[in-house]
């Protein structure tokens, strides 16, 4: 690598706080998915990576509430998986690829988004892994439609296709306040569905002590759970939800009951729709609490 | 009407959501009234009307929490009040008369303003049909004022009026935050008066089991009765105030006390103000959910 | 029709300024195309055709550098073409569908995008009745990419595929400056190119005086052709492009030259990301501006 | 005075830079007029005068152009003038009062908007001590109506009213590029008209060394008269203007011929809708080089 | 002062509402200190005491809550203490010098920032007077560390050198949920800290009713002590924060129980970052509160 | 380096354009200097690296007016110089020092700023490895202040601090229009002043093709040069500049006459203050086309 890097002292932007491990020597690997394709109301999440690594320098390395710091782990940041421009099913296809091998060798992985549908490639990588996974979301949709707008795939419907995978009773749904009647019927036959984030941890919490100890979980986090008011920044804001502390102590719930939290994801963070720039630091602050709150789980 | 519509699968933007039906069918009639012209700090309530219906597409028709959809509702978008520049008196008397008629015809009326003096207009056009009226206040301000800054119509003092029209002890007032000592004093004397939201509502739910039973009721909502954090698009936001969720449970309160609803508003919505645009999508579930709560009131 | 409309003096929002006539009556006939799909750096174009027509009443209707009034036009506002989510394929076959109707009833068109791709699905509408049908492409990007990440179809690639479409010599570029070095030798081996946007009209005029006489024009304005100074609001500004009086000037050149425009569009206004809003008055003016110099072409 | 002023090195704000002179010493006097009534489109005039003052502190004194310093001229700030609530014939007065004072103790006038209509009060309190008036308007609009939507004061009426007061012949328009057809008749038929401002400049300047000379002259310039690209931050912004240095040659065209500016405005900024900020200071350099360029005309 | 001002009804713009005393008169003296120098994200703090001046009068003068009216105190707006440009410990004495005035002359001190390191002015100004000062901090942040990035004054080291002029156990923290695992540390053991703001004044309330009875105190108010979603317009926001309420609600803890404060500041407000305004209204309102909360306190 | 990426297809955001080449073979360096610390009126330089690389991915790195292509470029991004906060003397300290190794590598050096005093450092730098150095400036200022508010190091002092270093002659300033009148004259004195952008490099030309042929040029790009309309985000906008095509013919013409640019920089962009973004995508396209108009001048 000689003559590679200009002599002196430089500071290259573009990763998230303290995550400076090399791949190797990594637990945790976090990876962008800039995907945005299928957007019915308002665009940005394409921004959604690089802005929240940008954010993060807003914040401290230090959880005070986890009195755990970032500088004590071993994160890796890959950078973001390269997309074509315009073909969903490709884009799908790449993401799941890049996925599936730091999966395998046995990675933590945290996918900065992007729009939703990242984590039905995020979910398809890790089933290969973990077949028993368990999908936990915290969603202010329930994302359930079967078609939107005739489409199979689409930030609507990507937790039905996410439930075909992983089979009925296996999606946990917390805070789901806006859908179909339908949807709301289905999430409640097939899925575990809380319209309470905290009961649903609560819920939750309680089966990781008992029939689902050791699961190991998918934790998908749309950041339109959160009220509008502390994340204003994303394509469908859904009025009426909570605030940072009651998801953040839902994240802890889950922590304290042991859930072995094998890959995450915080998507549908779109930065230009939130002038104010509190949205991605409200992410970023979500990235590093779930990087904390979870150690990585090797198979 | 040959030849009217080009052929062909085209769609017609301008209507809230789900609001098909035409004039005759209709339960509720929608009405826009951008009326702006008595602002003091900030502007932008005229472009209300037309961002809340588009913003309403960001929202489901169906309301989880109530379990109803707009889609089994007979709704009619009539459109806005043609309004008549800089002229106040002339624009107060077109929205009364333009409101008249559908509240003649049995219809419930649901305006979206503009600024606070349309609920004057309207108060006017339903005292005629229901001269028994009990107005509903949701706001951050009394709006109490007999004069402000000379003038005896304005946003300050639209209360004030409704009061002179409708008499002592039936404007019920739920969460004022700000005004004169005054105005307080008057509110207490006269009107009745509720500085928490929750409470104002559990108390006329009281009394419409009772001495109000199937009294008429104008619910007007002024968007900054929320705090600026929820809905900030609004010319005078008001620090303080409750979360979204602590509104939509008085709307529940009251219809579930049998809330007779004729006629409602939904004003003050700046979106100018608001560059994350949620602010019109507040107000847009605001509206679904009083459309959705309370049963259209024929006389 | 009785009872479909409230009784009363109402406005409807969603037409442009003075589109009042039915479609039988019309000679033109304006369309949106609020297509969205394969945004490379930065997206909006959804929101044109709304933000168009609702800008336009910031214009006046009548054009005093023209003395034409778009009063004494007939124009039918068709409203949006309904669009599939995230089906490019399908939503191209649907803008063309929907386009080639009036196009067979012999109105002119006006199309307003919605990314560059809409011009495809209308050309497409276009040769079908105008098969002689020669292409005016105003931008700022020559667009003439084989692929563009790999895919045939996107806003980089359009203006190839249309020259595949009309053929050699058929498409004139006025005003490119952005590009692969490729398209730039394809544009002038192929296309008849001009970097500056008033040499490329004067040009045009005279074979519009000459060999290409009473040939059917379709015109389409990508909005960036103008400097960014003066229309921000895109999806990709280029910096050192012509100003607005340049482009108004360019359009008189080509209407005195008697050019028979039998189709025009204006594509990739992008208005949230111009938060002066200047940007969708800009592309208003240019639809009136285009509606007022060309004489609808019956074929 | 003791006492008023808390000992040690304060400043105050709220002045335009260089504006120190007392009112008595002075031979300009600047004031506010945060007028807004009459907005057909977008708001945010009332703004105009706190924000050029303050905007005035991102430019120097000094003018190179012009050689001349702010801070070798007498300027006397006088504030804003107060205005009542929404009633604009009161407001219109109390303007119109505010600055008959100055020009009868033989100040020059340099007035801040607020709106257009402002120019029609303080051209009122102008012909009272100048009555060979002669008016300048430089502007997008003719502003020439009699009436607009019934109301015979608004923004879009003022210059006809202007016209109404100087009589035929005695308003010059340079620059309008849009209005209706018949405002543009009347303004060749009464007023003199030049559709570019530079070739307007000029015809007056020719007339200023003839018939004119020495006739006190009356300048206003609405900020939309420039291209929306310089001067984004106005409520009806009109593509196709000229640029900053054409207007500035413009003001140097009349003030070397010698025009005997007696009172001006600049009018129509709205800060709100520019959220760059750059168009105050386009303004607040208006402003400057008017101060500059004529040296103040006592009566 | 014959001649300085111009004769009529004039507003002059640039105090906090109701500031109307004259300095002998004033109990209270407001200051504003536009200091940014040490700004690691983004920036806009000078801004601050401008625009909340400005936006008091979006508000009252009366609070409700308190039943007091600052019509009915004496405050004198001093105006801005003059700072050098990028000279930090010049604009530190500058600062110190200006307030120590008012201070010895028995005055209470409100100053608004700025950045924090206002507040190391202030108390050192206060100390002069009151040798025994606590100093009471509403925080997000602990900004305890000893350097940043090398330097000993910066915004994040600010009440670690308050610290060390106030000794052990006389600095309170309410509030902060960011810092370094050591700030915390050292907060914990040589100051008073408190993670809940409402857990914090209850317990300082305790003290002042027993131990500190009577004890002068400063009150420094970093405004992104709540959560961003009330005031986004800050530097640093960090999610998880308390609401409105409940930060008022802590003042009026302290002022009933007797808290006698001398000096108050509210600092950290950036307002360009806030496009919706409300965290100057929010800045502004907390001002409101202290003035009329606390009685001032002379020696 | 094994095992330090993640393994598959990853991008890694945080590079300018095509600057793909390792330190040792580039001939040019790219290098980001975010200092902000003597701001007078706005904020936001410190975000101008980060952007303006983000930015050029909305352009391509192909130059179809000057026919050559980044990617046949050897460029290496070194990534922005590692800053302490606040320390105005030792920030300058390390960007020289950083900024010196590629200069006596026999590098060309092309700095981001950041605001305009790192072109000191950059000329210090410099001046070891070419005495002779002669620095050309476009700049709407003329920053040649002795003090500003007592300070010797501002941006309004930075280039007399240059002119210090270099001595009289060796200072071209093309398009200064602000400025105190002493200013202007010191730079008629001492150095060659233009105040037409054109005029300038058409003079400095014919001196390149004579005098100074051979002479090492450091050319400096202060963005507002340029009008505020085609670069608004910018501290200081200054109506009244030259459009893009006139500052890119005089880069053209520089070029054309041999200019040895040894190094060069672009400084002042403020991202932030912007919302439109096309400041950054303007400093972009002045650094791609300056990238490729001058060949790498080694020693």
């Amino acid at each position: 690598m000689d003559g590679e890097q200009a002599p002196g002292l430089w500071e290259r932007p573009g990763r998230f706080m303290a995550a400076e491990a090399g791949y190797d020597a990594a637990r945790w690997v976090l990876a962008g998915a800039p995907l945005e394709l299928t957007v019915s109301y308002r665009a940005g999440t394409r921004w959604g990576p690089a802005r929240i690594r940008e954010a993060s320098y807003a914040l401290e390395t230090y959880s005070p509430d986890l009195d755990r710091d970032l500088e004590e782990q071993a994160i890796h940041d890959a950078g973001d998986v390269a997309l074509p421009l315009g073909n969903l099913g490709q884009s799908l296809a790449r993401i799941e690829a890049a996925l599936r091998r730091p999966l395998a060798d046995g990675k933590a992985l945290l996918v900065l988004g992007g729009e939703h549908l990242v984590t039905l490639a995020a979910v398809n990588a890790a089933l290969d892994r973990y077949p028993d996974l368990v999908v936990v979301q915290l969603d202010a949709h329930t994302d359930l439609r079967d078609r939107y707008l005739g489409e199979p795939y689409s930030h609507a419907t990507v937790m039905r296709r996410v439930l075909d995978l992983v089979g009925p009773g296996r999606l946990w749904q917390l805070g789901p306040r806006s859908g179909l009647r339908e949807e709301f019927e289905l999430a409640r036959r097939e899925g575990r569905f809380f319209r309470d984030v905290g009961e649903g941890a609560e819920a939750l919490a309680a089966e990781l002590a008992g029939p689902l100890r050791g699961v190991p979980v998918y934790l998908t986090v749309d950041i339109d759970v959160l009220d509008p008011a502390v994340a204003p920044g994303t394509g469908t804001p859904e009025p009426g939800g909570p605030d940072f502390a009651t998801v953040q102590r839902a994240i802890y719930t889950l922590a304290r009951a042991g859930a072995r939290v094998v890959a995450a994801d915080v998507v549908e963070t779109a930065p230009p729709l939130d002038p104010s720039g509190r949205t991605e630091i409200v992410a970023a602050k979500l990235v590093r609490e779930i990087l904390l709150a979870f150690a990585p789980a090797a198979a």
